[in-house]
């Protein structure tokens, strides 16, 4: 069990119903565009992609009733693989997805073995990507896994900017429904000689 | 946030460790089979499939120290999708594992919505199926969604007994390295014609 690198996920967690209704919401909600926008696509039948959940290291259970179970001490565990998988017109899918403050997107915000997962992924012909939010521009792309894994096995980098990303990446559509269609830019990006 | 309906995995997570030395184990552990498994064959290259985490709804956290992340207050979700997802063969593969004490398989062992997923599974073009484990027999068995779902959904029916699935599924081979060599079986059922 380790200590999680990013608190902002928990309290996330708790105030997911309360930012729905918040119109004046800072910034941009990556997370909550992507799961509104995979239900979306779920119930439409275009594609079947979930977040998984948040790894977690249950340490110790309280029974207070005998059908009730009450983790009393757990840990947030560093997740093995990224945060979205599923399968797409017969596809594999799988992705991650950051947001940035700045003009940049720093390597420290994913693990190697983030990057090892993507890797794999490619390697057994899935369509692996980052989905990148500049929430300063209120731009989301996709970028393409290969092109991250290289330059993050560059032992001079330390991040990617906001113009490299916006040169090789592909902008996402913002909209209503979908909040965030990306399986649009994936139909541009991987299906585009069908 | 609801009960967890199995308690047994909780008390798992806890024993991994331990069940690791004790020779004298009582019955097959599945899910420590398929994540054997699935670590031999992501090593190996054969394929990228993980266990999903136990979802969980985190309610209250403390920060011991300002690094540190303790959970203090949590409760088990019930799962919207099946355990085990990846891909292999750029095929993706989507699977729930179940130990049967019994000589049948009740439908109460799987919920109504992990059903409608792995339908959902079929409909994008996925391979979906599920490990059965009757300990009774020590035998374990991949049977494709598509029988169980019809099965499930046909009102008369509470369980599949062990001589359907014997019937219609198809045993996988136990071992050592890896322990369950399911991608063998998913061979013979999904791959045959190439």
């Amino acid at each position: 069990m380790v200590n999680y690198p990013n608190l902002k996920k928990t309290v996330q967690t708790q105030t997911t119903q309360l930012k729905k209704q918040d119109t004046s919401r800072r910034g941009y909600d990556l997370e909550f565009a992507i799961n509104e926008s995979n239900v979306f696509y779920l119930v439409h039948k275009k594609a079947n992609i979930h977040k998984k959940p948040t790894p977690i290291q249950v340490v110790k259970v309280d029974y207070p009733s005998r059908n009730a179970a009450k983790i009393v001490e757990a840990y947030y565990k560093i997740p093995s693989t990224t945060d979205y998988n599923g399968i797409y017109r017969g596809r594999y899918i799988d992705f991650e997805a950051k947001e940035c403050q700045q003009d940049r997107f720093p390597f420290r915000n994913i693990h190697p073995h983030q990057i090892d997962h993507l890797d794999s992924v490619l390697y057994h012909g899935g369509i692996a990507f980052l989905l990148i939010s500049f929430t300063n521009h209120n731009e989301v792309y996709l970028i393409d896994a290969s092109y991250v894994i290289g330059k993050y096995r560059n032992a001079k980098r330390q991040s990617l900017a906001y113009q490299d990303i916006k040169d090789h990446g592909h902008i996402v559509k913002q909209g209503y429904l979908p909040e965030l269609d990306y399986l649009k830019t994936i139909d541009q990006v991987y299906f585009k000689e069908e």
